[in-house]
């Protein structure tokens, strides 16, 4: 059975996800950008951008995370700085070729046409409930995965709704102070996870929840 | 100069530092025990029971946690199940020889006589303000210094009160999906605390904050 899957979600030691106050200066929030220095080193990132990386656990969990994906969804934040009705050409963080290439739904209040990138990526604006989102991700991911690429609120609404089968969250040894916290007011127990993989490096800890 | 430490303070995974409904049945709350795996098997555990135990990393923190302490402070529901004012004769979880072996403050709103056990441990219990404790605390330990062992509601005071000057917190593999979350509404970025040990094991990863 394809599954909905977040993987490599990285949050701070204080449980946030991004820091605060994200803007095009700061995509992933204040200080949010030392969430991923487990993730940088590694041979995955790094190949991205035709260098050679790490290998070792951090890229295993990196690997494991782009296997058997056939579609995304991604949060409005997550993809864009701006909010509101889409006045900007902005086509993501990601320039002409972003890391996705499948099929990846944006959720957002305000539709848009679909924008198709180099290498695979549509991207799919949609103002639908989560559960006809996750239907259409599941016809488009063609028997594979679906993985929820973020931010927080994303996450947050997929997982309190139970419609999340695993997650991989990374721990990362950085303090942000405030920002969204991930599982905020969820309850992880009454939905039935257990962590089933718990993997310290010398950069995070890899933690996989399962139900 | 003496320190205000907190130490071996064992959290979940969502961040809770003891489970809910805490009772004379749970005295960490339902499922809380959970937290403690990391600590049961070390040689610092099990020598109290006159048992061999565990070396290495967790035992190395667990022995750090009362090197140099001359007093410890404790939340009222840390010393016992009951609530309001002192209707029984309770003396704590510990027998009759508490692991603390000095003064050891309990923060009540209802006063109660100290209470000398055997092996140095006295509780002393007191309504005053956090500042007065650890004035008296830190008067108590003679130059060494001042454990906070918990719960949560008393560790999350003295932290926002900006008085805790290192933490040694560690995150245990387990989901206790509701319960009394430390660090709650606390901004550590803004108290000036950063990571300066993070240190993953089998069993937990052991994470130090420090201002």
């Amino acid at each position: 059975m394809p599954k909905l899957r977040v993987a490599s979600f990285a949050i701070s030691i204080d449980g946030f996800g991004a820091g605060p106050n994200q803007s095009l200066e700061n995509p992933l929030g204040i200080g949010g950008g030392g969430l991923h220095e487990w993730f940088y080193p590694t041979q995955t990132f790094q190949k991205m951008m035709g260098r050679d990386g790490t290998l070792g656990t951090d890229n295993d969990f990196a690997v494991r995370g782009f296997e058997n994906v056939g579609a995304w969804i991604l949060g409005r934040n997550m993809f864009s700085p701006y909010r509101g009705p889409w006045t900007q050409d902005w086509k993501g963080w990601w320039g002409d070729n972003p890391p996705y290439h499948c099929p990846t739904f944006v959720m957002t209040h305000h539709e848009r046409a679909p924008l198709e990138m180099e290498g695979g990526t549509t991207f799919h604006f949609t103002s639908e409930p989560l559960e006809r989102v996750l239907e259409r991700a599941f016809a488009a991911a063609g028997g594979k995965d679906v993985r929820i690429g973020g931010g927080v609120s994303t996450i947050n609404q997929f997982v309190a709704a139970g419609l999340v089968d695993e997650m991989h969250i990374v721990l990362s040894p950085v303090i942000l102070g405030s920002g969204e916290r991930l599982f905020e007011s969820i309850d992880l127990k009454a939905l039935g996870y257990s962590c089933t993989v718990f993997q310290g490096t010398n950069r995070a800890v890899h933690m996989v929840l399962s139900k």
